[in-house]
């Protein structure tokens, strides 16, 4: 299979589609996205997802909400803008990569001066370019990626950093797609990482599209084939990395990072600049999204798989904090400890 | 609620009841054991589970497969007991309480003179024996861990080693439902405990019952509950445990016990000395029951969650190595490290 069948977002002709991945892997379904509503809902219910795919949502987003207005006056095109970037901003909390966006288009609007329709069309032609540098952005940290590893090795995933969370390839899958064109035969264990099922319904899928060896298991076996020797490195992407390193991902990956430490494994996170937020010192800063406890008791089941009334804690992220971190994978290059300094440094680049 | 009105096996007039804990929390619902072949799917099903509540099974189970016997022979009714024992024994391999109860009442047999009507009071009486002592001593279980905590303490669990998992009051849980009549006022996480969902369907539904404050989490949510500082002790089960102290239990535990060692937080293990198999050196030595994939894709939901034709590893108990664990609680009293020296002590108590 190439690749480029399993498309998160894009446009065709004038449509913005947005592939809903709440049906997968039984149904490959896109939706269009006609009006902001329809976006910030995407978003919300994680139709779309993974960090980069929401940006590059957003960037779109911002632009199918715009692109009607049939005023003349670009400074009222502006503040309607803004106002609807404000609006989408709020769809999910964690990911940095929705505000990251938002900021970029409406940065380029505000330099602008021209024609309304001038504006609109400089808004698609950005978020076609956040849709490419990530597509190459995910490429290089492919590249980069692979250096870490050898033919034949065991590796660990967690929820989906895949192409399915990005514009193409993924940031932590990007590197196994690229040595699969090499084979070099990676035998691949995902978690199937509760409750959104991330793992089982998309990494599972996609991995296994591409003819890569992937082996289903439930989260709390992690610990087990860690402890058989089948894992050789830990591969997760990233929400939001603050500036010291500690990095928020999908719920769990602290918990996989603390065992990868204790068995002597290496733990990777893959991090597009775009997600390192060096406006939050720490981990600790991290805004944590909280979602509805029918996840855990309803979500996908036949029937409701515990108590009426029970009380539930649903974090959508942990953070991990830089400790367990044996390297960040950005497009720049890879970074190790100590971070604080050396993410300064990338910055710099 | 009153804790006699959960009860996992049962004699009631002359019919052995197994609780269906498949189908809880949705519906209560008691199967009559009439032939070893029930009993037999019932264990291998998980329709009764937990490696006490397995035993007591084992025991009743023998004796309703050899109360229709209707010859004279005492010899070749113990050579009948003999078989269905070696048919039972294969209903699970982890659990050593199966083979444990079923030895038991071999050797009661085995020792006794007398007519086939004798014998098969006898095997009653050790049945219900085992289900009385069983219950005993998960008291003093609960009486001994209690000592271990303090009111208010925020406790975690994985999996079910409750009531539903013995005889009456649980293992694990045991301490819980003692201090909830001190009003010790815990406040208790549950790990989900995928794939048959245990910690949900069943400790969720016994702690709420009991009146007892419960949060239900996903099994990769342990590590962020930890972090949040919301958690002082975690307390598991064992279904096998070998001379030196590294304990076999539902899968994830080993998981847990890392991250609960990393937050600094003490790890108990409530471990009834019947399921001490002093025969077993060490983990490494202990059979890992590998179980149908399809659990992990198909069980509960209403379509299935991950590709057709995906691999999968599906094993039901991972080994907690002694190191993890911070005391281990039986009902003749505390063990502390090295577990080696101390367990052999015990057995001589």
């Amino acid at each position: 299979m190439n690749l480029s069948e399993i498309v998160p977002v894009k446009f065709t002709g004038d449509k913005m589609l947005v592939l809903d991945q709440t049906k997968l892997p039984g149904e490959q379904k896109y939706l269009e996205m006609t009006t902001k509503e329809d976006v910030f809902v995407a978003i919300k219910k994680m139709k779309v997802r993974g960090a980069p795919a929401i940006g590059v949502a957003a960037g779109y987003g911002l632009y199918i909400s715009l692109r009607d207005y049939d005023g003349t006056n670009l400074n009222e095109f502006r503040e309607k803008a803004h106002e609807v970037a404000d609006y989408l901003v709020n769809a999910r909390p964690t990911a940095v990569n929705l505000s990251w966006a938002l900021k970029r288009m409406l940065a380029r609007l505000d330099d602008f001066h021209g024609s309304v329709s001038g504006a609109k069309k400089l808004l698609f032609e950005e978020a076609d370019r956040i849709r490419k540098e990530d597509e190459q952005s995910c490429r290089k940290m492919g590249e980069y990626g692979l250096t870490l590893l050898k033919p034949g090795m065991g590796i660990l995933t967690h929820c989906n950093a895949g192409t399915l969370a990005t514009a193409k390839y993924g940031t932590s899958l990007a590197p196994l797609y690229l040595g699969q064109e090499k084979n070099y035969r990676f035998r691949v264990f995902a978690d199937e990482t509760r409750p959104a099922l991330q793992g089982a319904r998309l990494t599972a899928w996609e991995l296994s599209k591409a003819g890569i060896d992937v082996t289903l298991i439930c989260d709390d076996m992690a610990s087990i084939v860690m402890k058989n020797g089948w894992i050789d490195a830990v591969l997760v992407g990233c929400d939001r990395m603050a500036a010291n390193g500690d990095g928020a991902n999908k719920i769990g990956t602290s918990g996989v990072a603390i065992l990868a430490k204790e068995y002597g494994i290496p733990f990777y996170m893959f991090v597009p600049t775009s997600t390192i937020d060096y406006d939050t010192p720490k981990g600790d800063d991290i805004e944590i999204e909280l979602r509805d406890g029918r996840e855990i008791c309803e979500m996908w089941y036949k029937t409701r798989m515990a108590p009426v009334g029970i009380k539930t804690y649903n974090p959508s992220f942990d953070v991990t904090s830089a400790e367990y971190i044996t390297a960040v994978v950005t497009e720049k290059g890879i970074v190790y400890p100590p971070y604080e300094e050396n993410l300064q440094k990338l910055r710099e680049k």
